[in-house]
């Protein structure tokens, strides 16, 4: 019989946050779905992938993205907060190495938002991209 | 004698948005900055560069931008808003041209989130990187 779990709820973008990596490290579809609200208006931002908005397409790229081999671990540095009583926004540097062996895989900068939910704080944004391991002040974008 | 001018007072977030782009179109730094918290936990990311965190390092960073000769216009398309009472998350398709003869320039998805400060709705965030012009479902990015 198929085990059924109660999603979390989290009490604290911080909790969601912490759920959403650990998810992700852990390669756990559920889990991950678990810390994003059931919107049509979620986006998820995979580094140099396309924008993915709304539930199934969210889910979709997750289920893509666990299906291939790499199990990644990662640590946050620099995080940055700005919360208020309804949303609360986390910036990171993530710094990504391969699970099993620790190789460097790179570094992302990543945007993350939250929303509080009648289901407790949940994930409506996870924008990522790839990022200069060093600090610079001067942005050197292709695009800007 | 210097123009002094008294920073604009934003009372949505939408109305930001657009002297964000405004401003950057204008190439006005000054414009720009008005569009932004004057706070340290404010953050900019332009498209593959590194994260800057903090007014006087955001403000630095555009200055260093409208320093060049390029002068762009912008595009918004799909647009996808999450609005709380104090604050606000906006995800764009921006599509860049050369302001001067409207050559395509690319694609970028951005996250902007907005404050409601005392001094109306402000900036907190602009996360802005390149994406493949085409939507797709599937996930290509080098790191994730």
């Amino acid at each position: 019989m198929a085990k059924i779990r109660t999603p979390p709820i989290y009490t604290t973008p911080a909790d969601a946050a912490m759920a959403f990596y650990q998810a992700f490290e852990a390669k756990d579809l559920d889990a991950m779905m678990a810390t994003w609200a059931e919107d049509e208006e979620i986006v998820c931002v995979h580094p140099g992938g396309t924008r993915l908005v709304g539930y199934d397409a969210v889910r979709l790229g997750w289920e893509q993205l666990f299906a291939g081999d790499t199990r990644l671990a990662f640590r946050l540095e620099q995080i940055v907060v700005i919360e208020t009583v309804g949303l609360a926004m986390q910036s990171v540097v993530e710094h990504i190495t391969l699970g099993q062996d620790s190789s460097p895989r790179g570094t992302a900068v990543c945007t993350n938002v939250f929303l509080r939910t009648p289901y407790g704080w949940r994930m409506v944004m996870h924008h990522a991209s790839p990022t200069p391991a060093t600090p610079s002040t001067t942005p050197s974008g292709p695009l800007h």
